[in-house]
């Protein structure tokens, strides 16, 4: 059986979402996935507001309620019958997330067992066929096949080399 | 580069005498390492208390005062110069252990960054050289080459194909 790793912020967890919302609701400003197209969250936004942005992803809950993408679940379901599946989060970045990315898993793919759930750092250390992730800095050192799930901020030449999906219906193309 | 993967309970974190200092406190029975030799700790125990003692690991707390496996420091330190060090621990069976071992490490192992810290279930999922590992479990579906490191519970004859490292510093000679 082919392992696929599977990457959590904005691959199957819409983080960038909740930079939006959490943005509109501390200042006021609407940003929207459109702005953001090749761009980090950080760029498109007032310079006197970056340093409390950057602080998003270590408050307490951050990672709690966000939003599954879109057909993940039902395909990742579907994949399952057919390859070995793993979650693998680089998520020793922020230690809060931790347990917040562990329940938000249990809650919402449970058919995922701990066994099969990696909080890393580096995914070189992947043993695996293939990753679906959004960050080239993943893409880049992983060993197998390497799929960019799209993200507004990936939408750069430097991923040009990676096979690319634009939503889960199309991993779903690819791989079944 | 060469890479090892380093396991944290009972290879550099004293687990089993974290067991042995709750049950004495809770019980009031001591039990030493020595009584553990071939077994695990709750065969050693009064059936009676068995279920209490499978909750321990799981109490808050439990992964946080752990003792530091004698030279397990000064010898990563050494091995870091010449290999890549990843800790590798099992830890997404116990959610609430992630930020404490995150933490325990940020302590006693400053110099492992969180870049090379994995919480995993199956450790087949590592790519590396060498996986550093007390329990069978891991050892055997880990591609690479694996060490047993003695604790009580693995002086078993299942072990024997698998090179045996006593201390941390027999783990120097090994590998330096």
């Amino acid at each position: 059986m082919k392992r696929i790793a599977i990457d959590m912020d904005d691959v199957i967890a819409d983080a960038t979402q909740k930079f939006c919302d959490m943005y509109k609701a501390e200042f006021g400003t609407t940003i929207e996935k459109h702005d953001l197209i090749g761009k980090e969250f950080v760029e498109v936004i007032a310079p006197e507001h970056q340093a409390r942005v950057h602080e998003y992803a270590r408050q307490k809950g951050f990672f709690s309620d966000l939003l599954v993408i879109p057909h993940s679940q039902e395909v990742m379901l579907k994949l399952s019958q057919k390859y070995e599946i793993y979650i693998a989060s680089a998520a020793t970045e922020y230690p809060n997330s931790l347990k917040e990315k562990h329940d938000w898993l249990k809650e919402h793919f449970p058919f995922i067992s701990w066994l099969n759930i990696v909080f890393c750092g580096d995914k070189s250390i992947l043993k695996a066929d293939y990753l679906i992730d959004d960050r080239l800095k993943n893409l880049k050192v992983f060993d197998g096949k390497a799929i960019v799930f799209t993200a507004p901020h990936n939408l750069k030449e430097a991923y040009e080399p990676y096979t690319r999906a634009n939503s889960w219906l199309e991993i779903e193309k690819l791989l079944l």
